[in-house]
């Protein structure tokens, strides 16, 4: 299917995040601005490639899977919004460009970061595609909502702020990230799951599996590429985790063990997509992009 | 019934939060600690009185709207920490107490209103008593996830920012209001109506429009209130209009015509309500609390 060409599927990605967002001419136009410079402002579209991904897995039609995929992106993108706030990392670049609270202000920083989450949950209630099965609808808004909350993400950021200049071991650093990152990288994969309901448990797991542990592949190689590129590559501040003294794999591990966990992770991770076949090959690709990426 | 008393249903909302919040000893224990503040520390729960009170008009069991009533107060709840930081009024006292980012710290004042609107929508998708009725669960989180965005609340606080020390008009105040703090009032009203199948589009506007000029009412008492009453009787700064240099009724009207306009308000709220006859009670004892509060 031409569709399922990485650029095809990044247009599509892009043009359901456009429509997701109010125009930027709607009242007040300022907060819709910092709205879209946020969110349409470049990203790998991690997330929601990981929602299609999973999605084509399962045999699922693409349509039945934007709502989730725009609304995990706007999630991540106002945890960045937030994130990046001089009262927590205090960060002026992101994506190569300046943050929100430096090209707007704090006040509009924060309160853009609010709307676009309320917006996600708007998009998956108000899901047409799946209008006439509001059961998955609501099943994949309790699936996001937690993986976002003090449980998930959140709770994930605070461990975060709390680790700095503090010496914490592996399991702390690993309990930090399964919140921080893992839990959205996980929910868009259950967001997919959610959406499927003839999936097996056995199947449901084994998506778990791979989620869980390409999550963690994922922020290894962050961590990594934190010591190893450059600012300009990266696309935001390089060395932040150094500066602010945080507790980081190449910190705990070394260098070269860290990059060799991160491969063993994605090891992990493909072998839970064996049940699957070459359905999977979506997910394998994503895993690869993962592990090999340079920003 | 015993339990409509306001007593008893004042008891069943503070029981209701305490459910939805995550134990104070759940890690992160200063994220949890801070949710847990700024919910439980008192407050009129106007809202979630005003969700039972439409539900109660309707003939519906209480237990069909403990979810949106607790939804809609974590949602203000979360909506006051964030006014409250320094970028935005930058407030020391809410309820007679220090504000969560005073309490606390500016970053986990941030997390915690984050994570507070995450739980409202956990809330609403996981409530039991609709398990069986996935399309109110998804109607609910549609109208409250619109509610409370960027259209809704988020836009309004945008509003309020963008008014401090300019002169607007009446209806550049109105629709200030009906955005900041309107739409949650409204969203109260209507997640009762969803959760009734069965409501017909007459008594569905009837409470919109009950919803619509109560709300207004509330603001409009609550700018009178600035002025008339004293710090300790309001639990937050006396005079912070003014100190802000806000647009109120009473600066643009006068003290006395801002009182004559919250009572036609409160009779035009009332006159909507003559449809339900004495099923609206409930409501129209909120209505009379609201233009008669002191604080």
């Amino acid at each position: 299917m031409a569709i399922d060409a990485p650029t095809d599927l990044s247009a599509r990605i892009e043009a359901a995040l456009e429509r997701a967002l109010p125009p930027a001419e709607t009242e007040p136009v300022t907060l819709h601005g910092a709205m879209r410079y946020a969110v349409l402002g470049g990203g790998k579209r991690m997330r929601p490639r990981l929602v299609h991904a999973t999605g084509q897995t399962l045999g699922l039609a693409l349509e039945q899977l934007d709502a989730p995929a725009t609304a995990v992106e706007l999630i991540h993108a106002y945890s960045l919004i937030h994130d990046d706030l001089p009262a927590m990392d205090d960060d002026a670049l992101r994506r190569g460009q300046p943050t929100v609270h430096i090209a707007y202000d704090e006040a509009i920083a924060i309160l853009a970061g609010d709307a676009l989450q309320s917006l996600a949950f708007e998009v998956l209630a108000g899901d047409e595609s799946a209008a006439a099965q509001p059961a998955i609808c609501n099943a994949r808004t309790l699936t996001l909502a937690k993986a976002c909350g003090s449980r998930g993400m959140v709770g994930g950021q605070v461990l975060d702020m709390a680790s700095e200049g503090k010496a914490i071991d592996q399991a702390a650093l690993e309990r930090l990230h399964q919140h921080k990152t893992g839990a959205l990288l996980r929910a868009c994969v259950r967001m997919a799951a959610d959406t499927d309901p003839l999936l097996d448990a056995d199947r449901r797991d084994a998506l778990d599996r791979f989620a869980e542990n390409i999550g963690l592949a994922f922020q290894v190689r962050d961590d990594v590429l934190d010591i190893e590129s450059d600012t300009q590559t990266l696309g935001k501040t390089q060395g932040a985790d150094i500066a602010h003294d945080k507790a980081t794999y190449p910190a705990l591990l070394g260098l070269d063990a860290a990059r060799d966990y991160a491969m063993r992770l994605h090891d992990d991770a493909l072998a839970a997509l064996a049940v699957f076949a070459s359905d999977a090959d979506p997910l394998r690709a994503i895993a690869a992009e993962i592990v090999k990426r340079d920003h």
